[in-house]
């Protein structure tokens, strides 16, 4: 079943490895079947050597185990209320990686002061706010989805794929499982690169316009990088 | 003699290394035998590329050497004064690792400030008080197991398996070897983490429920994540 | 054509991937023939991975390709106004390497302030202005280079070879296309260590003597460095 | 002549690549014979990738060239200064390497607050004076030498066996070549974790008890670590 697409998923979570997102079991992708809808994800807590791309396990937007002999990731249902949210997505990506970890952390968006930024991030990376008793207490992977979409409200998530959970992590999107993946290390290095240039600089200033110009050379209609 | 747990204590002393957390002969891991009360630890000053399996010591909790070759660890009396206060520990590991040392340096304890702290330690770090010159001077190695041990009144060793030695550098500890290697990986992570986030934001707050949150959802009768 | 610059431009490409300046398609290094001034650039957007010599692209110095079956790199006019301003260049180098482009997101010069820095850049490496609407929403990569040479008005371009693009990153250049890479390597060695140094001492100076001394030791008809 | 030198010296410098300390022809180890008291030293700007153990070039303590059809290290001057005025070396080496050399740039003591550094460097590291024009503009390599030897009067430079030359990097040494470049790796660490160190706490205090214990430990005649 969507053999293809555990495919897709398996070889994008072994890249999470490759460019140094994760340590240990940590972090995981996802990826949704445009036509079934079905989600097909990395199982919790299993060592990236020994994972197969049969472990993945395939669950329907309500959550229920279609198929797999594993637990999913604990973070599934902030995966499905992200894909029921925005349909536009094609892949999911939540890691603990080191500098956009930090900014969550830290608590505050992470500012859009470089082309590095621009060309893949129209905005801030958006941080979440506190989360509260009941969505702590409840329906907690769910509500960490739902704090996300809220933080989204009046932002395209397709302009700027990505998110920083408060106090947690990051999580990072795109049309499809690699470019999710892709969005989390850009993610990351633009986090990285933010941190060193405000040491440097705490007063640092970013030309607006050159994030409309290098956003749109790669993304819209206009686009003219790359060779098509 | 033991040759499993030595086995077991020469390899994760092999993984200090593969996880960048020791250079040259630095760094130390032992294990605890739950039925004769036997622990086996590293010898002082060898290379990891020449040591062997059976290189490992066999000491007894007074600290006599029942079995080997070499002398053990310096750091052995410190490891048997943990084993002796602690008896849930079933390995513990010593490391120079960067992070975890600088914050060692820095002399204060290292905040519980993301999910990733708490899915592994539900307090802060503690660090330890100054050590006084009775302790200095007198069986130096044993009293820094005893300034740590001080650290932990009123703390529970195994919900927060870690300490950091003021001006020396972290010990950390679990119910294996592996497990206390791990808990040192983790320790420098957040080390690291925690390091970037306050020079992102010096007044960056944590929201208590999520470490309460986190560190119930991998630990204790409710855990969730995983395959177990 | 020209197959012998082909080969050194991509071996000079694959030179920023070796030495951790690139990730992904990120940047792009040409160099000039200096007989029929045609100048051979990587392709846009092409994985290094499978790049090739023969994918290297020929355009002339009013940016017409020449020869090739993929597009130039979309900052190709950026390289060619700097050849044309700088007859002296032979290759040209663009990155996002991490610190150099912290560095040009800070918006600041990077000073000269240790004799690695002066063993190779003579002066501060210069930070251009902000660029205007009209350039950016004009032909904005021709107006890349443009303010990188009017940012050298009175400097010479041989004795700096680097400058951080404002909120964007850093190129080099060189005498040959492997010059313009070895370049760009110590430009981020040094913008790592002016980073860290000034962090450990906000008021630190510079001797200017050592400046003198250490660019003339490599550079010149005193030069006395290596075997030549 | 001097065939085992040699290979130990060649060895070294290949250490300083192994270790991350330096890049392209950076860096240069020497040793020192102590029945002829000639000197095997590193080329000047050769590849270390092509380097062989017959390249070293051997020199007399007044800098004359005894063998070898290679230029020695630029640096010549500055090892035989120390040789001629510290006997008990054996091996020195001098690099760019990240940290140290950020130290150098800030132009401050690196100050002993851990038992990592403790445990190999007696005091602070010091760092020397401004070199004046008569220096700089005189024997440069020469007089860099003498402002080392200056800035240890009253200090031991077998206690604290590197220094940092201010706004150009660390010189280190020990009884061998290869205790040299363990020194060198273990001052760069040292300056790493206490560039962090300060971040975490400016305020921060070492206690002094710790210097002498662990010093002592690894050093003298109550040494106490490792097998010997």
């Amino acid at each position: 079943m969507l053999e293809e697409l555990k495919e897709k998923v398996f070889r994008a979570n072994l890249d999470l490895v490759k460019h140094g997102l994760v340590i240990y079991t940590w972090g995981n992708v996802s990826g949704i079947d445009p036509e079934t809808k079905l989600v097909v994800i990395k199982p919790s807590g299993v060592d990236y050597d020994e994972m197969k791309a049969e472990d993945m396990v395939v669950v329907d937007l309500d959550g229920n185990v279609v198929e797999g002999r594993l637990r999913p990731s604990s973070d599934t249902p902030t995966h499905l209320a992200l894909y029921r949210a925005f349909p536009e997505i094609g892949g999911i990506v939540h890691t603990h990686s080191t500098y956009a970890t930090a900014w969550s952390q830290a608590g505050i968006d992470l500012p859009n002061i470089g082309t590095t930024h621009a060309d893949y991030f129209h905005h801030a990376i958006p941080c979440t706010a506190d989360m509260t008793m009941e969505e702590v207490m409840g329906d907690y992977e769910l509500e960490t989805g739902n704090v996300i979409i809220k933080r989204f409200e009046g932002l395209n998530p397709m302009d700027t794929p990505a998110v920083l959970v408060k106090n947690h992590g990051p999580f990072a999107w795109g049309k499809t499982p690699a470019e999710a993946v892709h969005n989390a290390v850009v993610l990351e290095q633009v986090a990285k690169m933010a941190y060193i240039a405000y040491g440097v600089n705490p007063g640092l200033t970013m030309n607006p316009l050159l994030i409309e110009k290098h956003y749109s050379r790669k993304h819209g209609p206009g686009a003219y990088y790359g060779q098509n």
